[in-house]
């Protein structure tokens, strides 16, 4: 599945012009006036930008309402209004997982993501459907993109019975990641939850990535149980916590915790949401921390938004953390791919000789204006093979 | 400059398909199967959404970087960091109120904005050059979109000996609404600030749109002064208050001021900033307080953000105010449209019979799917004529 290419005229981060050579699958040579050796297909940059691929570090696959008709959202306004609307509505509005997630990972990969981490629903009424539809994607669409999974018990883990034994045989079927929601506001029982999360990522030698919606002293008091383990059981490096809206508090409060993620490396997800409190990217990133971002959930039963796009989530980023100078916009950039890189922990990421060749070619004079244009990507890389062409894929949707 | 126009096939706001005929620059009948009367023209409208013409109640053409070298922002972290260098620079980078007006002004327009408050900078440095440019833009493409000026005080009122004068001067040339600027902030003197731009009202009969990013209690104290000086001046509904970040503080404080509002029938501005306390806008809407939204600066010296899209900007209002379901996107949609006209106090506008001929023609299923997918304009007509077809305006830029 891995190809060769000859970038012509291409500009790592805006920086000065030069070619790629990209011999199966891996960036060989990065330098100017390459010539293609023979049977090697040659693209002509024209001076524009090349990044390495966007990281999509958080998603949700298999409920996107993409391609379906357009869901009235009538819903009530708490989480839990909006976890049973989705629960008991999936199969009635026809949210197919396999379908669904297809349709969303091409939309992704046409925007430039080669990486996808997905949660993925796991509950009582559901079974295995949304683990099972994924995985097909995942295994269909792998020369367009990565994507691996998160077991997610998006109902509640100890709340409804049954939930954990599925967590269980969705860790066992290949999920890569295991998930937690809010062992506090959803669960009601943090210790329970939490020792149970752990138990899977112990049993299985996997990390955990939690999504903590919990706000202010609920959610640092959940974050404090979180970073305790993390610590006692060996696994630094190997949780990302994600929205930790907490972290959007008072710096007396987080300072602390701020120190604690550096040592234990524990990784940060923010969707840089624009109505709640959110983690502070830029002093996140300064101490040390790990900072990746995601779309979340695109177009779905809770909310209507999203493309898809992780230059489009980039800017959001930066308005959030009110970034103007060129390199706020840079940093946002990171998150969206060096930091999601780290977080995700994919190997030979980047632009150097030895690096995947994952890579975007896109139009701009520099990454912020890269960022604030968004057009559509010119040329998707995936393991050197060009995989979409001026914001259309090589893949059809099902 | 009025035209006749047949629409076929549109939906007012993704209601029912309907016909919309238009005869001299007015609406004169909506209804199914109209035949288009002798020699006037018919566009297909594809069974799409049409909507009145979206209102940028507030935006700087005078400074945009629109269309020139992109600008690498260092610029320091404080406002008046921000106010200073944009100052110091604006000749150095070639920043041509006129030819800068020009080009934000059709990318407005093709984007689907028929009018735009724009504030102008007055300041000693500059004189009327800022006031003087949009003017010959407003004049100069008057068949696209309306524009009407608000005489700014950038740079300070009173800090800056001068700047008063030259305010009135621009007043006397003919600027629609006097302009003000954080006045405990910047001038550091309230009482002053207020009673100045407030006489200035007066002596010409004009409205005050100012500009208040002052947060929390400072804001409040000052928009206490702004609503002190509204009711004893007898300038009900004739003041908006621009930003007012400081309504996005606790309910407790912001209440009383609310109901004040409504008497008063201040109207508030928002971008709907990610990164600020920002008004609540349903409780203000729901409270009987006129809202409107604008873009604000587009790609200037302060920020690389915008594309002068009001779509997008009812997006953010979206975003930032947690609207999810169907209803809260059209609020959203409203502020950027009926809200807006309300408040800069344009007669005939809507879709009904009688209404300006003032309209855009969008792709969508639901008002909430055109706001999410801000496709290109279908269609944007001004005063019964097409003016951007696709994308494209129908005008160049200089
Ligand atoms: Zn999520
Ligand atoms: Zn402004």
């Amino acid at each position: 599945m891995t190809a060769s290419l000859l970038l012509r005229n291409v500009r790592p981060y805006a920086g000065a012009t030069t070619d790629i050579l990209i011999e199966n699958g891996r960036i060989t040579r990065v330098a100017q006036g390459i010539e293609a050796p023979a049977g090697v297909p040659v693209e002509d940059g024209r001076s524009e930008i090349v990044i390495p691929g966007l990281i999509e570090a958080h998603t949700h696959l298999d409920k996107s309402l993409w391609g379906l008709p357009w869901y009235k959202n009538e819903v009530g306004p708490r989480l839990l209004d909006k976890i049973d609307n989705e629960r008991e509505n999936k199969k009635r509005l026809n949210i197919d997982p396999y379908r669904q997630s297809a349709r969303q990972s091409i939309q992704s990969s046409l925007m430039g993501s080669t990486h996808i981490r997905s949660h993925v629903d796991v509950d009582t009424e559901h079974g295995m459907w949304g683990v099972e539809g994924v995985m097909r994607t995942r295994d269909e669409y792998r020369d367009i993109v990565d994507i691996e999974l998160v077991a997610f018990p998006q109902s509640g883990l100890l709340r409804r019975p049954g939930t954990l034994e599925l967590m269980d045989q969705a860790m066992k079927a290949g999920c890569e990641i295991v998930g937690g929601l809010d062992p506090c506001a959803i669960d009601r029982d943090p210790k329970g939850h939490l020792d149970a999360v752990f138990a899977l990522c112990q049993k299985y030698g996997r990390p955990l990535d939690i999504h903590l919606h919990e706000p202010g002293e609920m959610g640092l008091f959940s974050f404090d149980l979180i970073v305790e383990r993390t610590r006692a059981l060996g696994m630094k490096g190997k949780v990302t916590v994600s929205h930790a809206f907490c972290l959007g508090v008072d710096a007396a409060l987080v300072d602390p915790l701020t120190a604690e993620l550096a040592e234990l490396d524990i990784a940060i997800m923010t969707t840089a949401p624009a109505s709640r409190p959110a983690p502070p990217v830029r002093k996140l990133i300064e101490a040390g921390v790990r900072v990746c971002s995601g779309n979340d959930g695109i177009r779905d039963t809770w909310g209507p938004y999203g493309n898809a796009d992780m230059l489009e989530r980039a800017m959001f980023v930066g308005l959030r953390n009110n970034f103007r100078r060129d390199d706020e916009l840079r940093m946002a950039l990171d998150v969206c791919t060096s930091e999601g890189a780290k977080v995700m922990e994919i190997e030979g990421y980047g632009l150097t000789e030895g690096s995947n060749a994952d890579v975007v070619i896109l139009p701009g004079e520099t990454v912020a204006e890269a960022i604030v244009t968004r057009s559509p990507r010119r040329r998707v890389v995936k393991c050197g093979k060009v995989v979409a062409r001026d914001g259309v894929s090589i893949r059809t949707a099902p």
